[in-house]
């Protein structure tokens, strides 16, 4: 049995109910070594196989060799497993084996979290980009940041930018404000759920690119979005 | 205080420690009667005020009020309180009220409940588009449905079809089959988490908009999806 367990952005209070139980029930906790230090507590007396970056197609196939040894595997993300995280990798690695279960357990993924530090500027029809082009062509990356910024979404940025990439989150505003207006909100969260969270609220042509990195959520409102105090606010359209 | 909480699509599972501890620190709770039904055994010796569909606003409104009174009011959404939940009332009802703290507490949206259920659909970039046009113009959905096949957005429908609302779902996907091709799959969730839970996969030209009601979660793929068995995957891109 292999559990592909979404544990959250980080901290306790946002894993579910089903994702600890399945941690406790797994013998084996399989994970990036950032994701295994939020979940201590959880897996204490259990076997862990832990290893960096960039390694995800080498740790779900050690899971998928686990798993074949008859042990319950559980393979950890933060935020949600099917989103940009290790479900896909998992389900892709198994279709030929029939006598591996696999669960998917569902988190709380990052622009979630983000969005309920910064009020709720999700409330209406939004889409989640990653500007990651390690695996997804950069033209793809541009004609969907176009395209939805042409359609008022609101946009919520994964990965938005890394030292390796400190240019894309640039690039992507630029791509944007064809149909983004300078006023649009936009708001920031470092961390989210973890001990050195910080958020902040700025408009689209005051955005500061280089308080952003990897561990950052970027989200840009729709027309309607507003700023009161420190909180984000998409309205849904009630007339209140 | 009033604590505005995701409680998730409906089982205990997928419900986050936060929104279960905010539960029980609350002296009232507040909800849709349907709801309120699903957090019974949280809420036992707690003041319930309940009401109908559609009462969202009366419903914020006596939150506020409680809360005025020096109470710790819940205010719960299924899913996520901030995805087409009543954080944004909530927020936009307190902007004058400065003694009032609001907290919105995060859950698992429904499209991360159904794509736990139906493999790993939204690996890869994708969007929420609500179909109902009770608070947004028919047009600026249109749109929005438009662009998004355009991108190959991985696309999640809320509120797909009610009784009042039966041909929005066909429509739709009209307006999606300008670049959506008729081989895309396509997965669906009817009430996720809960007792009468049901999943099919079909493609986007088999597609049997019949089966479909309010309480069903819809997920059209990108141009990667694909079908194994019964499960819908979205590879991210890594070569395996």
């Amino acid at each position: 049995m292999i559990y592909v367990i979404g544990i959250g952005p980080g901290s306790k209070d946002m894993m579910t109910v089903e994702a600890i139980e399945a941690m406790k029930n797994s013998d084996v906790i399989v994970g990036y070594k950032t994701y295994i230090n939020l979940v201590t507590e959880f897996i204490k007396d259990k076997e862990v196989v832990q290893n960096g970056m960039r390694q995800e197609i080498d740790r779900c196939k050690q899971a998928v060799e686990i798993a074949k040894q008859g042990k319950n595997v559980a393979v950890i993300s933060s935020g949600d497993a099917g989103i940009y995280g290790m479900a896909g990798l998992i389900l892709e690695l198994t279709t030929q084996e029939e006598d591996i279960k696999v669960k998917v357990v569902p988190g709380v993924t990052a622009s979630i979290g983000a969005a309920a530090i910064l009020g709720a500027p999700i409330m209406h029809d939004f889409c989640h980009i990653s500007l990651s082009d390690l695996l997804t062509p950069w033209e793809v990356i541009e004609k969907r940041l176009r395209l939805a910024a042409e359609a008022d979404f609101v946009i919520c940025l994964y990965n938005p930018r890394s030292k390796g990439r400190s240019e894309h989150l640039n690039k992507a505003f630029k791509i944007m404000s064809e149909f983004k207006d300078g006023k649009t909100p936009v708001g920031i969260v470092k961390d989210v759920g973890r001990e050195k969270e910080e958020k902040f609220v700025c408009t689209f042509e005051t955005m500061d690119f280089e308080r952003v990195d990897m561990t950052t959520m970027v989200i840009i409102g729709n027309k309607s979005t507003f700023i009161h105090g420190d909180l984000m606010i998409t309205p849904r359209g009630y007339n209140i």
